[in-house]
């Protein structure tokens, strides 16, 4: 089985199971739920469900607007039943990275507006420790301004090495939904990282808007496997 | 003595005592900073100091090009020798609510990165406990999508009443020098607040960029009083 009929068997799971009418829900970024929102259009229109959907970026908005679901927004909603997104690495714990694809800011606000968050994902995602699968490191959103000093003080601090993310479509930094920038963090992998504190410490210094280290967080994940089948972790 | 000579007296105060030669130092922003900045133009010309400016804002900045004094940032100067800046109120313990001039973000940011931050006001800033002197509340700088869950969320956990600042010279929300909306927080006066531990949890709900709020962040105050005299303060 292919990845991205992994990610889709995930997916579909997901808002089978999650969606219900009359909600609004949260809407996450990134190619495992291009096919959750597939499976929403269709559910809304099979069933003729009112479900509102509140996007986590700029992609999350464009799938809601070209798969015809009603878009909201938590000034009109704040309060959602679901938020159903992707990570790129879920550990034993529901501890999750997020942002690879940068949206983790949004994400995250969207997330914590849920009464349950419920990931998504395909089999590479799935790890008993974090670092073991997704080797890029955590993502930490700055104010650009402070990225150099923000970057030595995590260093000194928490050890690893943090290296400011690069643009691919233009010369410069990678620039976030919200105008910021992402230092990936890669952590050291001999330590061990109480992940609940290293977040709340990140948090607190200034400069750094969010973390892509989601802890307690996460409900349930749903992870579409090689041979077909879908493993479900709960919190 | 009016308002101004209070501010003036002070700033000089703090200036004198605590810029050196070689050094790089925060600027911070505000009515009390301008003096400071004059101050520091004056110190620099007559003595040939050496000194990088960093400035909190863009008022800041241009205070700063216009004195002609050297401009900094903290990606070529992550380390400040001092911040030089002002408050909106500081209380007996050396806690301050920073931000009703929009610039909490980047203060906050680059008192961070000073060795000391010192801090210039008049004396209706000087405040036993806070909320007694300043009556606007507690600047918080939220991400815009956030400011409606934030709101309540706010509201619910520490009680008061939380207003979206809004702009005066155009339409709308006040947006600030990051793009992000400020939120006043009218805290219950008739609470005892643990700062620390409301900052602390302030500033883990995504969305919530930066608080207005300095905790065991300043080390010195000055305060320029009525009757000529600088009243000073230590953490």
């Amino acid at each position: 089985m292919s990845l991205n009929e992994a990610k889709k068997i995930a997916a579909y799971k997901a808002v089978d199971e999650w969606v219900q009418n009359d909600t609004a829900i949260g809407v996450g970024s990134g190619s495992t739920v291009v096919f959750a929102v597939e499976r929403l259009a269709q559910r809304v229109s099979q069933e003729n469900l009112r479900v509102v959907c509140v996007p986590t970026s700029f992609q999350a908005r464009q799938l809601i607007v070209e798969n015809n679901l009603q878009l909201g927004d938590l000034d009109r909603n704040p309060h959602l039943d679901c938020a159903i997104d992707g990570a790129d690495e879920v550990d034993a714990n529901m501890t999750l990275i997020k942002g690879g694809g940068g949206c983790l800011l949004q994400e995250k606000i969207v997330a914590a507006c849920a009464d349950k968050m419920i990931v998504i994902a395909d089999y590479t995602k799935d790890s008993s420790k974090l670092g073991e699968q997704y080797k890029k490191g955590i993502p930490i959103e700055v104010v650009p301004m402070a990225y150099v000093p923000l970057r030595s003080r995590i260093q000194t601090r928490f050890g690893g090495k943090l290296k400011l993310r690069m643009a691919v479509a233009k010369a410069g930094p990678c620039v976030t939904d919200n105008g910021n920038f992402i230092l990936d963090w890669d952590f050291d992998q001999q330590k061990e990282y109480d992940w609940d504190a290293v977040n709340r410490e990140l948090i607190q210094m200034p400069g750094v808007v969010e973390t892509g280290l989601f802890v307690n967080m996460a409900r349930k994940a749903y992870f579409g496997m090689a041979d077909g089948t879908v493993k479900e972790r709960s919190a």
